[in-house]
């Protein structure tokens, strides 16, 4: 059954390519024109409320955000992230949840409001995969519901965490409990008492032999004694506030094994599947912001009090040229991201791996251009606070780091194409072969040449 | 129906995104593995052939490509661009066909033992669509059926030909006959005997006040008296044989009125549709030259013989780092004119305007420094006719200015943008109002703020 | 006579190109060594000491900074910017002076140790050639001294202040007193109690027909009443307090027509010299701060901490190509602006136009790549106040838009460009005549060739 | 003694900076003046008659350049790039030589109508370093009269020959001659039958432990037999005539061993200092080929029959901003080898090694995109022979990979800083010490962070 909603001239699915428009189910339809409303109409004009509630206080979510919440829960806007073997699951294909995603990303705490935010969507994925039932009553749900915040913790100062064989904050697991000593960064602030736990990632079986059984994934309660906020983290000069990222002590810290999620030694079985969508979604909603970007570009295009030579700065045809690459460049990082939502759910997560890589090292390079030219645009106001500009070029750089550094993602996909490198070679084997016969039937003297090309 | 053939492991089908696979139907999936095995058979081993023997006589069409016409058209390999309103069409979409125009691309000439090959697939089209009976028997089918070539004959030496309307070649509609006197550039080269017809686009009514009705199509026989080919044109040193790019002068080539097509003043009228298509195909067999480029680079990368400090280039880091770029920009460029064939075929060519000039604009851009890369792979040998990479960097440099330089269809592509300019405005000051609305409910002051940001 | 300072595998001298060391004075050498010596011993060693003085009071200025003006005025390292004409001044050259530009750069505040800061230096410069013996009292002197800081307040949210001609602020002169009434952005904040006067250009005759005779530049005391702070404005999320920018409202404030410079209408003529020299510093300060971005790479090469695969970083050959792109980088970037300040030594700043803004165009833009990618081989950790590369970063995309963003630059280089258009017109005309004399000697045809080429 | 020359406003000297004008003599003022006269009056115009004799016969050198060469000869104008140590030199230093360098360059075979041409000027340096007196009267004094030409064998098809202990081809060394068998690449064509010698650089002693020891240097007749040219090499399609690139098999070559350069095992010593000032000359030849290029955009920029929607192209801001950043990049790549020859004559080639690295990889990669802006601004034109700029370009790829593919330096570079890290670390440990005596001082808590930053 086709949907009350037309898509053709709707805003709301104006950036949405017509191969995805075909594939989208009324459900998805629906869904992401009640996003975009949402957006637009309960999230954009409320962005300096959250910043002025923010100023009163700046390690507490913003009132607006609570009550954004819990409209927006009544509204069925809340866990759309949730796939399909979620109960509670609206059901999105990777594919229709990236256009929403991306919509969500137009605000900065968008998806915040709808509890689809990271990393509480990977968290909640993670748990509700590998937990009891008693650990799912415990963390799960509160989370889903929007009661509590949790942060992964994986990256440490003190190893090249890129390489998760090395992490090394220590866990000793006895009979009873786990002490934890070590530190580790990221994850987010203990300032904010919504932060409530810690999905931790440690060494706890250091000389196994294999290197891929030495850890072990737990929760820490965020309050639990021995483990200390050393400092926020700022990223760009900005806290990241009200949620922020720590840098944590433990010291002696003690969980019940209760707390080990799937078992002890299972680490990097759970850290496996997590990344995938996480990282679709950031990418997605990182477009969202390279819209928000270009749309104020054009807003500048023709603002009236400046214009240098008497001109409005969209009547220069280099700005003409600016705009167009602008724009191409975010269509362009938009079709590489659906198709590794699509990859995905055509053919599963870990068939998507190449397309999940391409995403996360092209869009974010890409739009950091792209948001550092609507950045130009504004001349010196495009720097400060007037524009929300530099707070989304900070996102984007970011990105960049997120989850791994471009570089290492682009090893990977470069160690498994060189894998294909002796296909080639014998295929241009098999050429020349058939090049010394040809060069029979034609009479041809075959022509030497240097190795094989 | 399923097709038969399996697309799984196929390396046929092997760059082709899922979401397009899904779509192809089964008369799509067979004429894509039989251009596969076709290119990978027949024309890839055939290619030093096609050059010893074009040697021999550079402007004649090489013996091995009639052959091979011969063999493509008895395998029903002919004409498979043909859409769907024509008898012979085998009716696959643009999307269908991008797939195969993309292997066809592998070999410069592939395209054209299967009469797929530019300019004759935009000149078919327009003949077809605009002749009367009489000119098709002519022009059209002799064409379709491979037996003569043609040139669409529009850019001048002495206009900014990228602004139509500039057109100066002078066309003197008299009872009988049209007198023509002028010049012209590119169209492929007389000395080539297949050679035989241009369909020319001239300035006939140029008092016109509608800067759009003063030009004319007709054809011009290519050995008409008093059209001169002044030269041959080198691209980046090549001269293109044995098709070659023509330069030629027009001193009173007289031609009947039977050869104008659709009528006079209508040039503009035929000019329109004619692009679209052809852009794409050019770029979906430019990024088949790039997948050449890209497995000719990862062939050196494990060429024993070129071993510096004693490792396969392959395995130092730098050159897995650029194997992982070269092989995400084209991916992400196939992404792109996908879309676009996609959009046509949902939404018309006129819908797919935008996308068209995407393509156009950033796929040889993108594809030039992949190709350069894989020459740098090569070292000196890279630069040299031991291998095929300079060729494809000319065609796709080439490829930036053909159809007019990138930076028009920037221009297009920006002015169309920037006419959205004042949607975003108006938007933005509805969040405005809706914020200060915001503010007196949660009691805050309005912030004032510099325009509308 | 030589300086008793060998300059060889001296590392203050080490990144001063030769033929700019076989400039050097003695004076110059002393005064280069100790500059060094300075940042090295008492500035870097403390920038995290002046962070932890900020926390405690972040609009005062740390008691760092004051202690180590004392100690910087005792040595002989105050206003070492000041040109020969002063009394005061130690005479160095641009080009010597630059030299201790890029070292005093290393720290972000070490030029504020030396009373050698924007915008004191132009400021300085300004009063110091156009007020009366009276107003050097009162500005002047005081300046000179490091008694007080000083804005220059020409940028303005409501015209394109890149075109100055449009600078709107109201300035009503009467017999005794000027009448302000507008809006200013920029200049250091009013917050910090050593922020005494604002230089202020302003509009005193609107409806004058030369719009170079419209404006006049005069003084205003910080705490004028009716001059109001608006806010701080961030530059990408900094404060940059203690000094920070700020925005500003004039609401009927009134100075003494005393404060005028120069005279009323003037202001062009005072703003033309100003800013040449002050674009050199900025640009040598910020390779000196690129050298630190650059040198933190490479000690992160060999962190031991950190090294994914078993490997440091350096020993990656990716890293070590990066590395020497980022060398090379920078060094090219310090010929430009050394070229730059040696051609205003040489030839005046009249004549340096053009290499003046060729620095402000190329060394921001090619630096900031350097200091990401700095960034990047930091992983995670570059983001944060973990090191101080963010704050690199963000001086260096300030530097982009300070003093007119580079496009307005680029604009004006390209535009003096333009004119000399004629000039190879005319020469390849010749070229063509000679060509043609040369045909009959050669006994060749003249080759017709499409217009000039 | 000053030059009776002025330099101001004289075209010869436009492009050279300040500081290299301050150090120019009398006798490079002069030489700089005749060589800028002698290619635009009798270079420039010549182009192409040169190109119409040579299509008369395609590997003989056309008449005119043996008309100019004798002209040149005559006026003082051979072998200017001969250094002090010769009789014959003019003296001029590496930096004066630039600076006629750069004006040769404007035309292809500029220099060679003044014996300055690649490879001559490395041979002749090499044979008057090392050769017998005997030796000498064989090839160098007929190569710097300009009576035959020669080649530098070195690149070979079968091994990585940037690491040039890998050269293979085999001399076996005999009582009274060494017999030659392999293959080499490059070197001028036999085909031009003034290419009358190979400096050949062999394996004699593959045995021996120090890889350095194993290679000789030796002179080859051209037409010794069993000296066979399998073929003209292209590049990018240009076979370079008439002196071009040659493919050579050597089977069994015999020449006496009075042939060999300095002596059996010593082809490193030899190969050592070969290069340094040919790739200044290179860098600096092809600066001149970008200034054409950039000339010639220029000229574009203002032709009347190209003014698309009626504006010339330069009137466009678009354009405007391009021709700004060609500008700049040209003189920003020349500040950069101007220092370069100015390192080597100050403090010696060997110090001058990173500089000219630096020259080498920047001034090809960075010129390449100015003169593909230059080809773009003419539209199709732009890459025909309606335009030299293909060729212009071809010759700046072409120095991208001669003597060793940029990457190859940029190894070289980046090892030569990555030695210096260890110096930085300490000075941060330093730093760092300080720190917390400043922290005592000031009664702060050392802040903790992680490692050395």
């Amino acid at each position: 059954m086709a949907s009350s909603i037309s898509m053709d001239d709707n805003p709301a699915f104006a950036r949405i390519p017509p191969w995805v428009k075909a594939k989208l189910r009324p459900i998805a339809i629906e869904k992401i024109q009640q996003v975009y409303d949402w957006i637009e109409t309960e999230c954009i004009p409320a962005e300096r409320i959250y910043k002025a509630q923010l100023k009163a206080d700046r390690w507490k979510t913003p009132a607006i955000i609570h009550e954004l919440r819990n409209k927006a829960k009544a509204q069925g806007l809340f866990n759309l992230f949730l796939p399909n073997h979620f109960e509670e699951s609206p059901g999105l294909t990777n594919l229709e949840y990236s256009c929403c995603a991306e919509i969500m990303g137009r605000v900065y705490w968008g998806a915040q409001t709808m509890n689809c935010h990271a990393p509480e969507t990977g968290n909640i994925e993670l748990l509700a995969k590998y937990c009891t039932p008693e650990q799912k009553k415990r963390w799960l749900f509160p989370l889903m519901n929007g009661d509590m915040s949790s942060a992964y913790s994986m990256t440490e100062p003190d190893v090249a965490s890129s390489d998760a064989t090395q992490i090394g904050i220590r866990m000793e697991i006895t009979d009873k409990e786990v002490i934890i000593n070590g530190r580790k960064l990221y994850g987010n602030c203990q300032y904010n008492d919504e932060m409530q736990l810690f999905i931790l990632m440690g060494c706890s079986d250091p000389t196994n032999p294999n290197p891929w059984n030495r850890h072990t994934t737990l929760v820490v309660p965020a309050r639990t004694p021995g483990l200390k906020q050393v400092r926020n983290l700022s990223i760009m000069g900005y806290d990241w506030a009200p949620e922020g990222h720590g840098e944590y002590i433990y010291e002696n810290v003690r969980v019940p094994i209760e707390n080990i999620i799937l078992g002890p030694g299972r680490a990097f079985e759970i850290a496996q599947g997590r990344l995938g969508p996480g990282r679709i979604h950031h990418c997605m909603r990182l477009i969202g912001q390279a819209e928000r970007a270009y749309e104020l570009a054009l807003v500048r295009c023709f603002e009236p009090r400046k214009k240098p030579r008497g001109k409005f700065i969209g009547e220069f045809d280099s700005n003409i040229e600016r705009i167009a690459d602008m724009r191409m460049t975010i269509d362009a990082m938009r079709q590489v991201v659906l198709n590794a939502a699509d990859t995905m759910d055509l053919q599963g997560n870990k068939a998507g791996r190449y397309a999940i890589a391409q995403s996360k090292i092209m869009v974010p390079n890409a739009l950091l251009k792209v948001i550092d030219e609507a950045m130009q645009m504004y001349g010196g106001q495009g720097l400060t606070q007037h524009t929300p500009l530099p707070e989304i070029w900070t996102y984007a750089r970011f990105v960049r780091v997120a989850d791994g550094p471009d570089s290492a993602h682009r090893h990977q996909v470069g160690r498994d194409q060189m894998k294909r490198a002796n296909e080639y070679r014998a295929r241009a084997e098999e050429y020349t072969k058939r090049y010394q016969e040809l060069c029979k039937k034609w009479r041809l003297e075959p022509e030497e040449f240097w190795g094989i090309v």
